[in-house]
């Protein structure tokens, strides 16, 4: 078996910084612990970038987007002609997304994999073009080898961009009428849960809606049972093109030493995967926000992630992530910039 | 009975702004309520700012400090001189309130209300020596009705000034070693539970230290119980000067109408307290955090309180409000900044 890029090993981490970061921690001017969580994940983020003082300075966000042929069984309350109208918004600044962007000074950059009414030409979105949309799970595998490959390359490309343009700090996102289909099916055969443990309105259907999608992810995991052994198989047969190229994503960022900070459950079902696919990655992955779907709980759980925020999101576009950037830069900002004990000449507690 | 200032009335919400803002929630280009928690937050402040679309850019961070005679109990890993010794580190920019402010862009002033050891003047510190610290409540009120009415001002003349600067919220932070035990004998008379279920290690006791704490508050409750009627009787009895501020703070951006953001467990009790003095101050108070303190939790829930960040902080100084204050200019910016469906030209739910 000849070894494909995305088996190829992840960066270590450096242990020393994590050290150093450590004892700093320390030294500074409060009580030991009281910064909680975010102690911990900056003494991560000292590991990650092999500095005592780490920055998250500079963020990157790409915008995946792709449609699914399984929307055709009716399992999604918004129309299919969102995905391509919302590439639209993306680039003009109305999207969420966009306004957290240009609020946080972040790069964006909206990638579209495979939609099915591409419409005009949008300044500002790369078109990869794959395929007008997966195709319907029930009749057959989601993609193909060959789409497969593009898509995870894309989540590569997107990473080595980012890079260039001096990121500390990825943020991947997606938009795709259907895709909480496509990732619910996919978290179902990667913790081997039934569909109705994890299926939940998705962005506004009711409870006959909600026991129809169970039915059809239950369905296409039936079909699809002999040939899912490994997690690109289930991602070629269930997947979507933008939750392979998140999937490619992470990995390239593992890869090139870039850390990444994971959205809501589309995103985390990506992340999941990549770390099926190359454990090592785990490392490299931050985690947002506890989402208010019911399988993005499981997902996390599985990845043994502690989010930093809990607010019942549940809009994808990388939103979520880009809503907790704040929050590691002033992680940053406290661990590089407070007083230790003795400049600061505040006695410490007593022996 | 003479009204005090702190029972008059405080401003009505404008339940016309309310409305405009639920409206543009439901208009904006992302699934109903798929912003969760910070659809709320930003109808609640658009409900008391007056304005369809808020704001809070302009910050204003205001440190109490003041020291407690119950330190003499040994209820304290850190030496008294501490509080003394953070002032200086707050005006130097060493402490964490003071990166948080600095890298918010706030407004950040230090009063102080009455410590043992102030040292020399510090230009940046208010001085209004109250008394060198409170009393020790085992052997008397912690304060007599002068210093009472003096914290409470002090507060209130903190928020005016955070006004006349232009500031659109309101943090309140303290500092005083010993202040947890002032603050969980204040939560223990309020909420009707033993000390042994709300007094946690705070800044680094063990098990015996936790044990002797929760003796001393047990002693100061029997002791005081007679004269405890009012929520202000329990204030002076068992509290802080900067305990004390921090209600007078509450209490006045209510009446004055400045959104108020409350930080950890000792400004959750002052929180408490200042709703039990007049309960419309309710509606002006957002929760930052839920803190690390098992107290904490219970103050809050006394409050009907949705904090937005639950990352373990303990730290005080007002430093978990710092933190949740770029959610909040966030959760405002999509509000203001977002496409709505018919401006973005992209398709609503399906009937």
């Amino acid at each position: 078996m000849s070894l494909n890029w995305w088996q190829a090993p992840c960066q270590p981490l450096d242990y020393v910084a994590r050290s150093k970061a450590i004892a700093r921690q320390q030294q500074l001017t409060k009580p030991a612990g009281s910064l909680g969580q975010l102690e911990d994940v900056v003494i991560q983020l000292a590991a990650l970038q092999g500095r005592e003082r780490p920055r998250l300075e500079q963020v990157a966000i790409s915008i995946f987007a792709g449609d699914h042929g399984i929307v055709a069984e009716g399992i999604s309350a918004f129309p299919q002609a969102v995905t391509g109208q919302m590439l639209r918004n993306f680039v003009n600044g109305g999207a969420a997304i966009s306004v957290l962007a240009k609020q946080l000074s972040a790069r964006l950059e909206v990638i579209d994999l495979g939609t099915v009414s591409p419409g005009e030409a949008l300044p500002g979105v790369m078109r990869l073009q794959l395929g007008a949309g997966t195709q319907n799970f029930l009749h057959g595998p989601a993609m193909n080898n060959t789409q497969l490959g593009h898509a995870l390359q894309a989540g590569r490309n997107s990473v080595q961009r980012a890079q260039l343009s001096g990121c500390e700090l990825f943020i991947g996102g997606e938009m795709g009428i259907g895709n909480t289909t496509a990732a619910s099916a996919l978290a179902c055969w990667l913790l081997q849960r039934p569909a109705s443990e994890l299926v939940w309105p998705g962005t506004g259907l009711n409870a006959q809606g909600v026991e129809h999608k169970a039915r059809v992810i239950d369905a296409g995991l039936a079909l699809h049972r002999h040939v899912l052994d490994e997690p690109l198989d289930a991602l070629r047969a269930l997947g979507g093109f933008e939750i392979a190229a998140l999937v490619g994503a992470y990995l390239a960022c593992a890869q090139q030493g870039c850390v990444a900070l994971v959205d809501g459950f589309i995103c985390s079902v990506a992340a999941l995967l990549a770390v099926r696919v190359n454990p090592a990655c785990r490392e490299w992955l931050l985690f947002a926000h506890y989402g208010a779907e019911p399988g993005h709980q499981h997902v996390l759980q599985a990845l043994q992630a502690q989010p930093l925020l809990d607010l019942g999101l549940r809009l994808g576009e990388g939103s979520g992530a880009a809503l907790a950037v704040p929050l590691l830069q002033l992680a940053c900002s406290l661990h590089n910039d407070m007083a230790t004990f003795a400049e600061a000449a505040v006695a410490e507690v007593s022996a």
